[in-house]
């Protein structure tokens, strides 16, 4: 390296963030680009949505949940990617970042030419009293999934609350219980899972008991209780008290957007950091990848901050090319998602009733009740499609599914669909695969636009 | 029923046929329409993609492959179903058909004002000594799926012979191996399963070798000895005589036209029966559906002639929601299909390597690699993924994929990019789903896309 190279420096080294620096090695090399990458945390390049599985044991080994070492992004690609070392400040002006060794204290300036805000974000901790305590855990990072195996290997915890029924609350709830610990979950709303209709959310409640979860629904949290060692005891919610030695926070989570926000870079109206097609933000040489980076909703048309793994190593890859010199774009999202509850497979994608109302549709829904398979053929099983349509145009805004194995990998279909803004009368045309292992004549996902069709019509 | 009521008239009581009744029946009442339906089988609106399933013993009851029993369309529907009466000519002018009841051979004439032709496909034989001796058989109909399981009941065949490698084929001998039938598969191409490109056709030779099918493949068939009965006891090919006791043709099928081109109505290029987008022929009041209708290849643009249920199930619904009134339209076929293949799950979509040169693309292919589930999750399997992109603009022409348990229906997927004519960058970039139990971070149909926008660009 010489005075010519440029250095790009990358913040946070989740998947987002080296999928950045991968690409942007790939089109400049080391005598080009300098890459050097610092994360607070003790991983590298890690699936996040993998961590439910870490903490149950489904998946045993933490280390296979590391897509890519420090030492083979080191051998392989000559990019220097230091663990356990904290960002906190950033001088755009000067180019330059202080950053601190968590483990010796140490403080050092790193400059940079191009920089790449891969933060991530943090689950959100409700404020109220004991809700920092110990043995409340938040799971976003695998730290955080690392803390909380280690904890229930330790403490040996007797009964454990989640508090919000997100996907991560559902997933922790599901881990919970396969360890043998006595699970309560908690939420406001009437159904579990939000992110889903009210309908819908509503079929997987059985599955949750079915595993040994105790719902408490429509019950709001008050506060923590804590022992005499500070650790919590309690969660106290608007009906009564649960007794829990450990405690998860599903209540969703924020984009890390301070440091940026301190260093003069533009924050949008999502809390996230604003970023345009090609992922850079207000300032030309930053850019800005994954959970903590702004995405535009294709359906609705809203500036979102969503937390997804998909998200995070697309928009790392167009960003780390677009800096790399090439050009690629992130045209935004719609939604999509998925999880496992127990038995039960459950996607979304699109906008759901109450989303498509206040983005200004007028849309009307479709249910639809089908099988996996051919009815006839062993393994079927139920799944249940519901398409949110908008009136008059017949254009697909969204879709739910809730079903067993084979259910939710269908919600692709119809997200593709939403994508290029189908109507239903399209979809029902569409040419899709039929053979008895794997669907009804009338695939679930057609059914449904059948139904939609009929029913509009 | 008086003299002002219109009558309707269905030739073969197949999905295609009962779709198009029963959507004539729910938009005009007895009173205003009488349907007659004839068929020359003993089964009505039957799952026809069921069959190899029934031989095998994987479906065991023949009754479960049926989707709706003429007493049934007679009670709830008011839909008249003669089976066992075969059409035998039609008078367009007269608007007669001429009807012969198999049992009785008695014979008379059904008077029509409207005509459905659902007369479905046959299997093809090859003009070739001993091709229609006693149990060589086709395997097309209910029907032929019953005689077949019975002479392998009545007869316990040791050894079979498939001639043909298509999906049937490879369903059957896997039916046949199941049935602990010594079963030995023919074909004159390198590879099985020539509806898929050769690389990927060679993937499933190993499957159909594990459940014990002997390949003979770069053979050509040369005839069919009998023995003192008449009935088939070896299979002659280029290479060798191969003595059997049951041989089942899987060398595709042709669309019954005959009674409708001695009729007057105008037979494609393809073979089948012309018809416009409303499932219309060139005779106004006469409409045709399923198997035996032909159907436009939305991307070759080619006229085709395809026998699959999913499209006759919607060919039958268009004819008869347009003869009732309404207005419904088919638009075309992309030739998506799936299969299985013992362990194996085999699909594809749009055209192959050989179909975009015939239609006059230049394309490129993609091969890509990856898992069903995330690799550190239970139960993930292999995938291949091969993507046909045309060169320049980048649009999705086909795809194809095997692999292992869920592999199958993400062709669904890359059927509604080819459906929308999207470009592989944008298939990058749609938002799909991702959890842990069912696929990597990067989907394998967008871990395809992206091998392909990084080859291509």
């Amino acid at each position: 390296m010489d005075a010519l190279t440029r250095r790009l420096l990358v913040i946070g080294a989740d998947a987002a963030g080296m999928s950045a620096a991968s690409q942007a090695r790939r089109r400049l090399g080391p005598d080009d680009l300098r890459i050097v990458a610092f994360d607070r945390g003790n991983f590298s390049s890690y699936s996040a949505c993998g961590i439910p599985y870490f903490v149950s044991g489904v998946v045993d080994d933490v280390e296979s949940l590391v897509v890519r070492s420090p030492e083979t992004f080191r051998d392989k690609q000559a990019i220097q990617v230091h663990l356990r070392h904290e960002v906190l400040e950033i001088d755009l002006d000067r180019g330059v970042a202080l950053v601190n060794h968590s483990e010796s204290g140490h403080q050092r300036e790193e400059g940079f030419d191009d920089l790449v805000i891969a933060t991530g974000a943090t689950p959100v901790r409700p404020p109220l009293p004991g809700a920092g305590a110990e043995g409340v855990f938040g799971v976003q990072t695998l730290d955080d999934g690392v803390a909380l195996r280690a904890h229930v290997a330790d403490r040996k915890p007797r009964r454990a609350v989640i508090v919000g029924s997100g996907y991560v609350g559902l997933e922790m709830a599901e881990s919970l219980c396969a360890l043998g610990v006595e699970t309560h979950l908690v939420d406001v709303a009437p159904q579990p899972l939000t992110r889903l209709d009210p309908d819908m959310g509503a079929l997987i409640a059985g599955a949750l008991r079915d595993f040994g979860t105790v719902l408490h629904l429509g019950q709001e949290v008050a506060g923590f209780e804590t022992g005499a060692g500070g650790e919590v005891s309690a969660v106290v919610t608007s009906e009564g008290t649960l007794p829990a030695e450990v405690v998860v926070l599903g209540l969703g989570v924020r984009p890390n957007v301070a440091l940026a926000e301190a260093a003069g870079v533009e924050v949008g109206p999502s809390g996230a950091i604003a970023v345009d097609r090609r992922m850079r933000t207000s300032y030309p040489a930053v850019w800005a990848a994954g959970d903590c980076a702004e995405k535009r909703h294709r359906v609705s048309g809203a500036a979102v901050a969503v937390a997804l793994g998909t998200h995070a190593n697309k928009e790392g890859r167009v960003a780390g090319i677009n800096l790399g010199g090439g050009y690629a774009t992130f045209p935004g999202v719609i939604g999509t998602a998925a999880t496992k509850v127990g038995s039960l497979e459950v996607a979304r994608t699109g906008l759901g009733e109450t989303e498509s109302a206040d983005a200004g549709f007028v849309a009307e829904s479709v249910l639809s009740e089908s099988t996996t398979r051919a009815g006839y053929y062993p393994g079927a099983g139920p799944i249940t499609v519901k398409l949110v349509v908008e009136r008059g145009t017949g254009r697909l805004l969204g879709a739910q599914i809730v079903g067993r194995e084979g259910a939710a990998k269908r919600i692709d279909v119809l997200a593709v669909a939403v994508w290029n803004e189908m109507t239903v009368d399209e979809l029902l045309a569409a040419d899709l695969s039929y053979a008895p292992p794997y669907s009804p004549v009338w695939d679930p996902v057609v059914a449904a636009a059948r139904r939609a069709v009929d029913r509009l019509s």
